[in-house]
């Protein structure tokens, strides 16, 4: 089985070109295939198939060429993932499967068709603008963080924090505690420092992420569109550019009517081919 | 640059095929590498090369085809690693560098010729009998674990717990604290719970380990060989044959006179190309 390993700021998936949609990726090979000791590791498994080869793409193929099939590393089936679909869109273009000038294109979702932007270092894709909600209060080791949340299609809560050295010093190894108006039991928990002037940005923050269910992670790009959304809020703005540092790099959102431009670098590492025999002797004989 | 990813019971490792020594494997690039969500990700790097084509393999060129330069995920330089030098020897074999058909073959490493023996699924490798030694103990979330010291050229904290459930409990989220004769300040720290009879072993123990400047691992050869030292020890034996399960699979563990044989399965999960480039330009940009 060929494969690629992409990443977009750190947030990383195991690539699976399957154009005519012959591939039977089971739950159990998806989860093998992500874990990063006995597989190839990723935070979820983007398989590239035609969208009129997959019954979830069919209804999108007079739109769009591809569909992207996200699995979580847990194997789950998956709507959208930001930095999911700026990687994936790396490897349309790195494989051939695009011609190398494509400089847009629409990529078929489970959310629906979403517009990327290709650019030699960037790729750039167009999402839903966040709203941003009620307050709510996060809890790490005893102290309390006030903050806003913010709906991006799943719950987020962000909270600002003093200064970047007050976020290098949370302790996220553990999952923060929160309250707010009508957030439910699991959410995204954004920490935010304010940043240094940049160039070409409105605001400029240091971000770090708690994701529900998977603990802190080096960039997450729902997160950063609910922190651009946020940090524009706070400056009295509705639209307008963040530059958004996540630990795994810069993440520029935009904001702009009802859109939210999510950009930032996106690269495929390696290419090659899965022994998914060993994979799963491996896997299924050490649990 | 071409490779591989292969682990044995879950400690895993970036194997790169080089040889004729042409490879310029700087300590940047090696940790690239093992970087879990930039690069290929590994507990370390394996690169394959002639003995007779590397300055620290040339000595040993005489009894050993070929040379394993281990480099820890950080990028600094180790002279041995068991599960390592089974999941090289796995690699010779499933790329064709050794007929299919080999059943023994020593490699040499930093530490010296080590003597492999291949089978369909277990790799054995024989290395020095550890040394026990004196008493110490190891203190988790305020609770202290008395137990053994055992030199397998590093040093070992081996402490017995009640039962699987306990070994189970502990958080080995934060390294433990240790006190006891003659050991340094960081030691790999071997949790052992007693296991149930196994076929064609004299014992039969659970292991959870954590790696000094790691952590919590799946697997650590070593530390297996330590566990089965003091197991024995314990039961009043010298030599025998001791089950250790990890929590990436089971290894076995036989001392007989000055040897101390480690077996269990290695596999090669993938091949594949890395794109140095995208992997350096990622690495450097994002720190």
């Amino acid at each position: 089985m060929i494969f690629a390993k992409a990443h977009g700021t750190g947030n990383d998936f195991v690539v699976l070109p399957d154009p005519y949609g012959e591939l039977d990726l089971t739950p159990q090979l998806a989860a093998a295939l992500c874990d990063r000791r006995r597989g190839i590791g990723g935070d979820g498994v983007l398989r590239v198939v035609r969208a009129d080869r997959d019954p979830d793409g069919a209804r999108m193929a007079g739109d769009a060429d591809w569909f992207m099939d996200y699995r979580n590393a847990d194997g789950s089936i998956a709507e959208m993932c930001g930095n999911g679909v700026r990687a994936y869109a790396r490897y349309l273009v790195t494989s051939g499967l695009m011609p190398a000038a494509t400089a847009r294109m629409p990529i078929a979702t489970r959310a629906g068709v979403v517009e990327v932007e290709i650019g030699p270092e960037m790729i750039t894709v167009g999402l839903d603008r966040p709203r941003v909600g009620g307050s709510g209060t996060a809890t790490v080791a005893g102290s309390d963080y006030p903050g806003l949340t913010a709906d991006v299609g799943n719950p987020h809560l962000v909270c600002p924090v003093s200064d970047a050295a007050a976020l290098d010093a949370l302790d996220l190894g553990r999952t923060p505690e929160h309250s707010g108006d009508g957030l439910p039991a699991e959410v995204n928990v954004e920490f935010v420092a304010p940043g240094e002037p940049v160039e070409d940005a409105d605001t400029h923050v240091h971000m770090r992420v708690f994701e529900r269910g998977v603990g802190e992670t080096l960039s997450c790009g729902s997160g950063a569109c609910a922190v651009g959304a946020v940090a524009l809020h706070r400056i009295g703005r509705r639209d307008g550019v963040v530059a958004v540092d996540v630990p795994g790099g810069r993440l520029t959102i935009t904001l702009n009517g009802d859109r939210c431009l999510l950009s930032g670098p996106a690269v495929v590492v390696a290419t090659g081919e899965v022994d998914v025999t060993s994979l799963l002797r491996t896997a299924v004989t050490t649990g």
